[in-house]
């Protein structure tokens, strides 16, 4: 048992988490190599620090929305489009991870042919971490992305509507010496949880998170909650706002209307199921087709060591580049095993009970 | 002569403004095909209302550096690497548009025989605004991209030191009978034009714009000047400055790192000169490589529409979606005519003289 100062987290081993996933998947009737990669998916975010999107997530957004039938456990991936350097899978309102491991290997197969690919998926579920994607890339020395777009949680800059996903894009650039560089972010400011947290803690919120359900900026979780998260950049145009909220219709374009899925005024909200509703979008290229690969990684290495090397602020301990706290993080879970929050393994005991799988995850 | 509150400015034609520039650069050396291109940029910049990359570049950017030394007016635009769906030019420190806009073409003509294609560009200058480029790809039925670098006046999140370049990225996407979407952004939170804007005023500055050059966040426009601009998201993590930051890092990448160019540690500040340090990148792809384009328009027009007419906060009059701003302000300056702040009128009007040129601008 792990303490920090506001909850407690139990330990996990990276493969005893994964197999209880693997495990309740299959009792839940999906594929053993479907769920082999959902497993994979959550329990990486799991190490990499992202709570959020891992295991947190099994019950409520996977195995409970497949017995409540409002996803298919075994679909039929069915590609609706191809060419050359493109690929779309209508995904039947399965998980969104296989058919996304499934799209990102036929770019990145399409894109070792021709030298650069991109792929959509549609009719699709939550797939986890949008770098889980982008970083598949990586081994094959080429820059990988991907976006998703999501439940609509945000406005628009000028907007008091709810009509916008938190759109996630995520960027993976391999360099030599020094962990690669993984751009990961939500186009909103924060993340929907954040505010939960601020709830909870009875904390204010910090200006240009979240305006209230009058469209005004607001510093109150319970007021926030109500209302809608702000693009990246905050409230107006003053620090940008209307940045963040291009990128996220950029997302949202990229996922929604590019795949023939849902997008914009037919994606669903938060408290709204709907299926198949989500829409993901992948890309990559090679890093060859500009230049020799290893000068390109020795200049990465020089590029990413020039931001860490650099003076900091004050009270700063020192500068990351996009991806590294992420994997100190996760090399630092793999030694002293992966935390997993009280409730959501109190959660996962119930649900083992439930499904007659065993309870096996301590490290 | 147009009035605003604080500036004057002149109106000119359109086509006479065009011309100007192309003689201009002609009697600088420059050849008549090429100065046409950069005379096309930086005129569209001014139409859409980017007075910072228009005209007002001329003297300081373009023709000033070709008579100093520092710009090279006849560069053999060289290929150093070719793929099938890749390009990437050596400019050879000459003029940066006229070889971004070979190299965007090239990109299109890859795009539309393989489906997708990217290039880059090293060793050039300044290529004004980035969604020209982008938009290159519009009558093509394919989404453009374009990023470049830029001279160093930013920070890194938690740094103090200048690192960064505003480092824009712009995404251009086709709609049906709504306006296309020109996404255009620099990956700071404000240009550093604004700081110099608000010093002339005397104002504050909003927060999350600058830091001073101990690295604290200042509001004061003549400590920003000697210290930094922040990241869009601003100082910190609180309100997302990692996410701007890491799109500007990005951008450094995919224009310095992957074309072989300058970057990071060697990229110049804005009072240094060095020749060719700035480096572009291109992309495009096809949609029809995920659906029709006929259905794909129709879809993009439901989804800007669903944007634009959502409910507004308080005392805004209406929501646009990226790059509508831009398409009214050309269309109503094509009718009115292009202003021109009159300091910059000044400084053509004595160039005219210095080149024995026309001076014949007015509308």
């Amino acid at each position: 048992m792990h303490n920090t100062t506001t909850s407690k987290y139990f330990l996990a081993t990276e493969e005893k988490l994964k197999r209880f996933v693997v495990e309740a998947l299959e009792k839940s009737g999906v594929a053993r190599g479907y769920a082999e990669v959902v497993a994979d998916v959550l329990v990486e975010a799991d190490l990499r620090g992202i709570e959020s999107h891992g295991v947190a997530r099994l019950i409520s957004y996977y195995v409970g929305r497949i017995r409540s039938g409002h996803l298919n456990p075994s679909p039929n991936y069915r590609i609706v489009r191809e060419t050359k350097t493109s690929i779309v899978y209508d995904a039947d309102n399965g998980l969104g991870h296989p058919v996304s491991k499934m799209t990102m290997e036929a770019v990145i197969a399409k894109a070792e042919e021709y030298g650069s690919a991109f792929g959509a998926v549609r009719n699709s579920n939550h797939y986890g971490i949008a770098g889980y994607y982008a970083m598949m890339a990586l081994p094959h020395d080429m820059i990988g992305m991907s976006s998703t777009n999501s439940v609509k949680y945000a406005a628009a800059t000028f907007g008091r509507e709810v009509t916008l996903g938190t759109n996630p894009f995520a960027f993976a650039v391999p360099a030599g010496n020094e962990p690669a560089f993984v751009l990961d972010f939500a186009t909103t400011t924060v993340p929907k949880g954040k505010l939960e947290v601020y709830k909870r803690k009875h904390k204010e919120l910090e200006p240009g998170w979240a305006i209230d359900s009058h469209g005004d900026m607001t510093e109150d979780p319970d007021e926030a909650l109500q209302g809608a998260l702000l693009p990246l950049g905050g409230f107006g145009t003053e620090g940008g706002g209307h940045k963040g909220y291009g990128l996220g219709l950029l997302a949202d374009i990229f996922c929604g209307v590019l795949s023939g899925g849902l997008f914009g005024p037919t994606l669903p909200f938060a408290d709204e199921t709907k299926e198949g509703a989500i829409s993901h979008w992948f890309g990559a290229f090679r890093i060859d087709g500009f230049r020799d690969v290893a000068a390109f990684k020795e200049d990465m290495d020089v590029e990413l060591r020039y931001y860490k090397e650099s003076a900091v602020t004050r009270g700063a301990q020192r500068i990351m580049t996009a991806g590294e706290p992420e994997i100190l993080k996760a090399a630092y879970n793999r030694q002293y095993g992966v935390p997993v929050h009280e409730k959501v393994w109190e959660g996962l005991n119930i649900l083992a009970d439930q499904l007659n799988i065993p309870f096996d995850l301590a490290k």
